[in-house]
Parts: C-alpha cells; sequence; structure tokens
C-alpha cells in the first residue's frame, strides 16, 4: 500500500510545511504544486482566488492525491470551503490547525499572530482563534516576506525590523489588556524567521512567549490523520526523492528560491498550466 | 485649445511620475490609469505584460489620451513597440528617457542602476545604456518598494539597506574596473527614497555621485515635446484639478496608498475593470 498527500500554495511558502511533513510521514508519495504564475493571491478577489485553489486542488486530485493540505494562508482563509466542496478528498488548511494548536498552547488565553497585510486584514486567524475563546492581536510584517526572498534569514536588518514588529505587537496587546504567552506565526515564510524570531524575543522582552508555526502543528496534524496508515509502511527515511514538484511559472525560479524553503536542493520541476 | 496626456502604471510607483509633471505641464489636463487588479507586471510574462499594457493605452486614448507616458518600468521594457505599434498617438517610455538623462550626465561614462529584481532580469537600463556607449553595473534593490510601501521613507532601517545595497554596488562596480558617477534609479518608487540616497552617499562614500531619477526627467522629456502647446496656454498653477484617476482593483487603497506617491490627497478614483 502507499499514500499519497498533495499540498498546495501559491508559491514557494508552503515547502516550509513540506520541509516538516518529511520527518512526520517517511514512506508516504508527496505532489506539491505552487502556482507561482498567479501570485500573490493575497491581492485578488475571493471569488478569483477560489477559482485558482479550486483548479489546483482538481490537479493534485488528477495526480493521486488522497489528502490535501492548503499550504496557503490565503487559500486557507478564503478558498477552504470551496475547496471542500470540490474535492472528493480530506482538506486541511493552514489557520484551522494553527488555531487549534494556539489553543492547546496558551494559559493566559491571549494570543499574538503575526501574519502577511492580507491574511491580517481578512482576520482569519482572529476568528479561528476567537472560536477556541482566545484573545487575539494581530500584526502585519509585510517587510518580513521580502526579507526571507531576499536570504535575509540571520541579518541585523532583519534582526532590526522584527524588533519593531515585536515592539508595537506586544504594546497594542497590553494597551488592550492583553497578556499573551503564545506567538503564532500566521505565514508559510515565517518558520525561516523562527530562530531569529526567539533570539529577539529571548534579548527584547521579559515576557516568556511560545512560539507556533502552522507548518510544524499542520505537519503533526497530518501525522495524527494517517497514523493507522503510517504503521502499516515498510519503515524508510524521510527523503524527497518521494516528492513531485509542480509549478504554473518558471522552473528554474521555483527550484533556486524552493531549496531555500524546502533546505535541501530541488533536482526536478514540472512546469503545468492551470489558465482555464 | 487644452492639452491631455495619459499616465499609464501597473499600480501607483508611477504617481511619482505624474507628481513630476503637474509642475512642468501647469494646464495641462491628466488622466492616470493604475492597473492595480494585475499587478505585479514583474512576474508575468511579456505576452501578457503587452496585452494588459495594449489594453490600458486604448483605454487611455478613449478617455482623451493625445500622449501617452508609460510610467511603469516593466512595461517599458517588455512592451513599448507593441504599445506603439497599437496607439495612434505618441507614446514614452521611462527606461529610454532614463538612459538618454544618463548619457547626458556622465563624464567617466560609468553608470549605477539601481532597480527591482525584474527590471535588473531584463537588462532594459543596461541595453539602453549601452545604446549610448555607457558602461552599466546594475543592482537589484528587492526590499526599496516593499519599505517604501511599509511607509519607511526616512527610517533608520530603510538607511542600512540602502548603506547595504550600494556598497555592493559600487563594489562591484570597481571590482569590474569602472568609476561611476552616475546613479540612476530605475523604478517609479525609489523618487521618495531619492533625500535618503543622497544622505547614505554623503555620509559612507566619497565620490560625489549625481541621482537621476526616471521620474524627473521623464516629466523633462514630455514638457519639451509640449513647449509649443504650453506656450500657448493660459497660465495657470499646477492642480491636481486637471488630473482623472482610474484604477483596475481597490478605488481605497488606490487613494490611501497612492497619496503617498503623489505627495498629496487622491480625493477620486474611478474604478474600472479591463479584463477582457
Amino acid at each position: 500500500m502507499s499514500v499519497t498527500i498533495g499540498v498546495f500554495d501559491s508559491g514557494f511558502g508552503g515547502l516550509t510545511v513540506l520541509r516538516a511533513l518529511l520527518p512526520q510521514l517517511p514512506g508516504v508519495d508527496f505532489v506539491y504544486l505552487g502556482d507561482s504564475a498567479r501570485l500573490p493571491y493575497g491581492s485578488k478577489s475571493q471569488a478569483t482566488i477560489a477559482r485558482y485553489a479550486v483548479s489546483a486542488a482538481k490537479f493534485l486530485e488528477q495526480e493521486g492525491a488522497e489528502f490535501l493540505v492548503i499550504a496557503c494562508n490565503t487559500a486557507s482563509a478564503l478558498a477552504l470551503d470551496d475547496i471542500r466542496a470540490a474535492a472528493r478528498v480530506p482538506v486541511l488548511g493552514v489557520i484551522e490547525t494553527g488555531a487549534a494548536a494556539a489553543n492547546a498552547a496558551s494559559i493566559t488565553r491571549d494570543v499574538l499572530v503575526l501574519g502577511t497585510t492580507a491574511t491580517v486584514e481578512s482576520h482569519a486567524y482572529a476568528n479561528a482563534c476567537a472560536a477556541h475563546g482566545l484573545r487575539v492581536v494581530e500584526k502585519a510584517c509585510p517587510l518580513f516576506v521580502p526579507l526571507v526572498e531576499e536570504g535575509w534569514i540571520h541579518h541585523p536588518v532583519t534582526a532590526d525590523v522584527a524588533n519593531i514588529y515585536l515592539t508595537e505587537a506586544l504594546n497594542r496587546a497590553r494597551a488592550a489588556g492583553l497578556s499573551p504567552d503564545t506567538l503564532l506565526l500566521g505565514c508559510t515564510h515565517y518558520p525561516l524567521l523562527r530562530e531569529l524570531l526567539e533570539s529577539t524575543l529571548d534579548r527584547m522582552f521579559a515576557e516568556p512567549l511560545q512560539i507556533i508555526d502552522s507548518a510544524g502543528v499542520t505537519a503533526a496534524a497530518v501525522a495524527r490523520h494517517f497514523s493507522a496508515e503510517l504503521r502499516e509502511l515498510p519503515p524508510s527515511a524521510p527523503s524527497i526523492a518521494d516528492c513531485t514538484f509542480f509549478a504554473t511559472d518558471s522552473v528554474a525560479k521555483f527550484q533556486s528560491l524552493g531549496s531555500q524553503f524546502l533546505g535541501q536542493p530541488i533536482d526536478h520541476v514540472t512546469h503545468i498550466d492551470l489558465e482555464e
């Protein structure tokens, strides 16, 4: 027997989710689709995002996916119901798993959420957290994605920016009377900044904040879903050889930028065209 | 008599060109179109960019434009011939005017060009400058646009980033045996950083570099084109009342972000749909 899981993102960020999935689900086959020709999704209308995401989900089903991970915050926020209605297989989004993990982790019940401007303006994390009874302060961090894409992962400029953003978020939380003990990284680019954010928090702030990245907790949720199947799979080491990559824009760009997000070289990417 | 000039950009950056045009052409009517629903152009194919830009040019002609300013680096680099073939009126792009101004200004014949990744990878400025016999070092500055859009125009982080980018560009120029005396700002967002770049250059570098922004020199070229008509226009002060604004995405976002680029409030924007 074998298991095939489809992972979808508008671009490269979802590769941090695949990176977290690989060691949790050894022996599983993965099909990754980055809709890089149509990114960014964040600035587009709900109807357009739903149309794009549904076409991507159908493509991954055709490629044999028995389970879909929507590793894209915008599509998870705005198109999860449309994808579930169109897909014949289970669908999991990064926002609901992130909110559930924050719920399990927070003792004060107060949570900080960092995300892109589009994700923060959608209030998707705030709504998902509020459903668990959590109080939330959301902070847009529009420079984090370009800093990661510039490759400035451990860079003094990025540390300065992180300090400014975190100070503003914590000041806003205190002004609202909140005592956050949990920091939710609501963007698939941000796990690459996890170490830098941890050391910034250690250096600048007295209160201990536990960091939850939706990539890690989504991978854990998928592993729980497949726990029975995983027990039956023959033992094997996690390997990128079990991954098939598709991109809708430049294959060369996907390989070079994508390898940074995945943390290992991507040797082969197939170009596909999803335009109707 | 009256003169109507159409100004086109994929979004807001072209408003720095309109900002430079207003005082140079008092009494002229302007029609500005920001194709904000389809930005960014930089990551799209030549055929797609040409199709978008031609539809925008035709719209501006319908609105009465007798002259078109392509205030978008990507469209100027990749679609100027297509726009000229489709338009019945004169068309001017920011890249050719920027290169001509660098040619007039440089004594050493060595020029630094700063631009977005897409513009630099197209080598459009390098080719346009080489046609004048100039030697060029191009440097992609992918963080400048998000820093401007974050509103960090006079900010220590932006000064740090400018210092890093300029140091790298000048080191690369020296390694190639060049002595640049001219810095060409090859992105319509960058005029907002002009003061910060000037003070960074003054503080960090011995050699004097004169800064040319394509917005300013494009405005000067348009004013030269209309010098006869300008003499016949009744005297008047430059006024935003002579401008009509169209955007293909959110009118509210165009007003708030666009006002920063124009340097004064934009009261009225009309939404249009260019999709076929």
